[in-house]
């Protein structure tokens, strides 16, 4: 049974998130009717991670099994037209080995949180940024933002609803960096814990606006507790950028 | 009284406009509104350029005359709670002198198009932008363009329902550009007749997908007739950039 690997853009607004859940509409469901629409058969779409309610994905990464061979190109466009009017987009779809697995086999995962740093309410981009009206200094926040890189208990980082078996994690690389008004997080590792992102997002905005300092973020990291963490920041600036595989 | 000058930056897709019009929600009247939700008094917001239902602006300029001397901050600060839950930011007030006008002193405006150039659907930027599925050589529609530049009839790229007297005007400049899948057009110019730039960008997207050559394009400013337009580009992707003074 041919196995593709699909890349795909979505609008989180709208969705509980990637995950099929009880109470709403989830990516993972409206990718698995699409499937479904095409191939007249159940199907399971899995994806590179699992995002929360209102994040979005530039690229997240999923695989699904479909029985006939219709074809990457016709996966791809059928899937397109099905997944019409949801804010769901493959951008490429490619027949991959049956080893594969866009959670199992994914190396190292990306994510970019995009915050616009100005007084004025978002028009334009609401829901797609989180707006901090106190100026940041963005390389303070990069500067700090160091401290956390390499392997560490990211116990501080962590929501209490986390159900990884360990809060010990290697981040691989973080940057923040200032464009105009906006100020964009990007950080990478083989996994995430849950709210991590968000949780070192809205602790490193404390050092950007200056109420604390480099060294405040490396205490909250080393308590290794949930209530040394900064306030967490909003889903809506939170990007699933890109997922990494050995052999793609 | 005094006059202040604003910045105002607007999501276009839930207006019929910049202007007030009896068929729907207007820019200009949430904004004469939220005026009037601060001074208890009528107001009257005048704006550098009157846009299309669906156009957005990234800092359209307007001003107005309020009787009481808030003060700028005040003024930018209340209009955005007043503006709440349209989507229209001040991003910037200013007070300026009686003899400032948003639309008569305005020296040059500024507009960009965006369009994203790929097969899968929008989005995040659905409403924001042109999805064009054609392969587009933006090289290409750059020297195209630049047969566009100077003073010409523009009687071809002009709407039937232009009201301007004269089909003559000075297009001052006009690029396009590629980054990655965005292609993006920006022009400038004293001022723009009715469709301007959308029906140039749709005239340039046929020289792009290589169904037009540059000659066809002179040739369709040549005919200074509307019937060698090509389709014109929808509003999604449209964007009033800037308004520039001689005094500011």
């Amino acid at each position: 049974m041919p196995r593709y690997k699909l890349t795909v853009e979505f609008d989180g607004g709208p969705f509980v998130g990637w995950q099929r859940q009880e109470n709403g509409a989830s990516v993972q469901a409206a990718m698995e009717d699409a499937v479904n629409a095409l191939t007249g058969a159940p199907a399971l779409v899995y994806g590179a991670g699992r995002t929360d309610a209102g994040v979005h994905a530039l690229a997240m990464v999923a695989h699904v099994d479909i029985e006939k061979d219709y074809g990457a190109d016709v996966v791809c466009n059928a899937l397109n037209q099905h997944l019409r009017p949801a804010p769901i987009a493959v951008l490429a779809a490619e027949q991959v080995s049956n080893d594969f697995h866009a959670r199992f086999s994914c190396i190292r995962r990306a994510y970019e949180y995009r915050i616009v740093n100005r007084r004025a309410p978002l028009t334009l981009e609401r829901g797609h940024a989180w707006r901090v009206t106190a100026r940041l200094d963005a390389d303070a926040m990069n500067a700090a933002a160091q401290t956390l890189v390499g392997l560490h208990d990211f116990s501080t980082f962590r929501s209490v609803q986390c159900q990884s078996k360990s809060p010990v994690k290697t981040l691989e690389e973080i940057s923040v960096s200032r464009a105009g008004e906006d100020v964009i997080l990007r950080c990478a590792a083989r996994s995430f814990l849950h709210h991590q992102v968000r949780s070192i997002t809205g602790s490193l905005v404390e050092v950007g606006r200056g109420k604390w300092r480099a060294r405040d973020l490396k205490a909250a990291l080393e308590a290794k507790s949930r209530d040394a963490c900064g306030p967490v920041a909003p889903s809506d600036g939170l990007y699933f950028r890109r997922a990494d595989y050995e052999t793609s």
